[in-house]
């Protein structure tokens, strides 16, 4: 068999039982923090743009957009829900490859699971050989590919968004290898793109071309069996120097799924032990902003150098300013997309708290740690030691951290009582048998 | 302005009064070879299976199929008519990039010309200024892009068509800039296609993709201004050494598309000499196939190279042997995909004419040169001298001669006078005030 003959034989044979307690748990993370964040921008312009385009198209209702109450075609669902699940960059990462990857994976199965009387385990089940063929594909390609500008949620995904498909319309080895392939010859987006509308649309296409592979593929369209490893394959013309390894090594062995993180805040990372300072302290003492007389931070060097905007005017700024961070975190207690809109950041309150905010730099301090000291007008000082943020490697978001950054990102979406449903849903996704449940239940609150 | 911005300024601010009467002349000659390679694939299997999904995510009825009797919506005809225009590899070339350059852009426009109340002037000016936008992008990545192993038309295409389609959309200076941008990170089309369905589904998917961007662009959605020439950008991510001079270089002053050539025959193009000879031969004299006692040809050393094959065995194998289309020449009288069928190939009159082929390299003729001589059973030898194979730079096709493909091409699949009927239109299309009537001619016979 050929290197793609071999993930398509892997996402043909792998079965439900045959994922590890953990794998199946981290999917099931995925699948609800994936659908918060799609969720939480679901009333964004660009997706009002989206399916103002699907509806000139005529769009057929076939699948159900999240937290819209609009319906398209197949291919229109995975696109839209795709780039709606990347508009906060809020989604979760590959950490080894910078890939988002649950991005362009999970719209694909999603819009099939709809109309496919799916049961919960076969959509886990589709969703993790497409995350493993997605990373092992980025694995393959990285570093090179990403310094050449590609945006690899957009390229590999389009790949793993085709696995998955495959998987969940039930192909066999040789439709899976054509649909592999199928969707590597579509595979594109680059970095160039990042701050403009098209860097969400790539997870989108990446999920709308993957899906159209499959079903393609299902018909005997007919793609190279060496579409990933041959010397004009996708793999040596995105990337200068190829790890072939990476698709197959102890495939089924072990599970990429495992390295997957969490993003706890919609900000830049290296932000992120500051404000985990800074919300834990308001957490465990009793004070109000106003008691505040002074927030230092000891910091890493990365964290002035990246986050050193001390009086940001826009949304987009206030993510990369630690300073708007560790004072939005002090006056509303929660760091998510609602601190970082335009009004937000141009608050007379989060403005003069930002001027509370000192940060040293630190040589000893790692990227993932900080010390944070909040001096009290009283005159008490309080202290914490953020030895890992969260979301970082050592400290994985914790199931209770990803139903807060759920039930955070849906408020005004939808109510709380459908949060707490689909939250419920998610947690017992094992025993579903129809996952059009949970879709009915994302619906327009 | 940027160089993105440059050519997209070049697409809005050009009229059809400002295009040279040969620009026009030869826009409408890639019309009807466009027309006439897209009609004679219209019943491959390829096209039943993108009709079939196209049903099956319930396309709503837009737009025709050329053809056929299906309507799609505008997205799925732009791909499925620029797919099927690709599966004979019988469309035009830029000879310089070796770009196919009417199968992404046409049927992009030629969607949007259906219900829009387009008039033939504005078609044409779409088509030309999205012409010169892709082979200047091609331009810009050759050869560097190519030899890396993408598929030119694939992706270069895909700009080009969102370039005609915001012409035909009469987007502004903004709104195309974003189009060509939201193009261009969707481009892909890798060469290890070759050979497969993916191939031709590389243009149908960059008329698709270039119609998108330029519907979303319409609509406000953005993209980076700098998306051909930055460093993450087209240019640079798809090619080693890309010269962007070309992007603008005398932008207006002069046109690619004078630089454009059509296919004679659907076969390799060092056999197109050897095949004039032999076709003059036998129209100029009154022989039968059974008079002949050897065919003679002295050829240029990449004939037998490339095209060597003595025994081909299915039709595709017979469009890289000089033997079988020598063969086919002499007994069929003419060399359109008819001669390159399975089962002509394996014709016991055509095997037979194999055997009197025999081929002579000489290292003083040139590739696009060659001398047939046919020597008779009743002793006389008749001799033809081809300076310039048709279809060369020095020889293009004659209207007559693409008259005459567009025949033989849509022979089985319209009717006789529907084609005339089409070839006039053609003719006289900056006369037509809605396109619709020349689509309407295109429809199933």
């Amino acid at each position: 068999m050929t290197l793609t003959e071999q993930l398509a034989d892997f996402v043909v044979r792998t079965r439900f039982e045959d994922l590890p307690t953990p794998v199946r748990h981290e999917a099931q993370r995925c699948l609800l923090d994936w659908l918060g964040v799609a969720l939480g921008a679901s009333r964004h312009t660009m997706v009002d743009i989206l399916l103002e385009a699907a509806g000139e198209l005529g769009s057929s209702p076939q699948a159900s957009i999240l937290g819209r109450d609009a319906r398209v075609d197949l291919t229109w669902a995975a696109l839209t829900n795709g780039s709606m699940s990347h508009i906060y960059d809020y989604d979760d990462t590959h950490l080894d490859t910078v890939l988002h990857p649950s991005a362009p994976v999970m719209p694909a199965i999603l819009a099939l699971a709809e109309g496919g009387q799916m049961s919960g385990p076969a959509f886990l089940t589709a969703f993790v050989v497409g995350y493993e063929v997605e990373a092992r594909v980025a694995l393959s390609v990285y570093p090179s590919h990403y310094d050449r500008g590609w945006h690899i949620t957009g390229t590999a995904g389009a790949i793993g968004a085709a696995a998955a498909a495959a998987k969940m319309l039930g192909l066999n080895l040789m439709q899976t290898t054509h649909a592999l392939g199928t969707a590597s010859t579509q595979a594109a987006g680059m970095r160039e793109m990042f701050g403009t509308m098209c860097k969400p649309l790539h997870p989108g296409k990446a999920a709308a071309n993957g899906l159209l592979a499959a079903l393609l593929a299902a018909k005997g369209f007919t793609s190279s069996i060496r579409a990933l490893e041959a010397p004009r394959g996708f793999c040596h013309v995105q990337s200068d120097g190829p790890d072939l390894g990476w698709l197959t090594r102890n495939l089924g062995g072990t599970f990429e799924i495992l390295k997957n993180s969490f993003k706890p805040y919609p900000c830049g990372v290296v932000t992120h032990p500051g404000i985990d300072g800074v919300l834990r302290l308001r957490e465990g003492n009793s004070f109000s902003a106003g008691a505040v007389e002074e927030i230092q931070i000891r910091a890493n060097r990365l964290v002035l150098e990246l986050t050193g905007k001390t009086e940001p005017a826009t949304g987009l700024e206030g993510k990369f300013s630690i300073f708007h961070c560790a004072a939005a975190a002090l006056v509303d207690g929660t760091v998510g997309p609602a601190q970082f809109t335009d009004d937000r950041v141009r608050d007379p309150r989060i403005i003069a708290a930002r001027g509370l905010v000192k940060v040293e730099v630190d040589r000893d301090v790692r990227e993932d740690e900080a010390v944070v000291s909040i001096l009290l007008r009283d005159g008490r000082r309080l202290e914490d030691h953020v030895v890992h943020a969260s979301g970082s490697r050592e400290n994985p978001l914790s199931d209770e951290g990803l139903r807060k950054k759920f039930k955070s990102l849906t408020e005004g979406i939808i109510s709380a009582q459908q949060a707490d449903r689909i939250i419920q849903l998610v947690r017992e996704i094992e025993d579903i048998d129809d996952m059009g449940v949970l879709i009915k239940a994302c619906s327009k609150g």
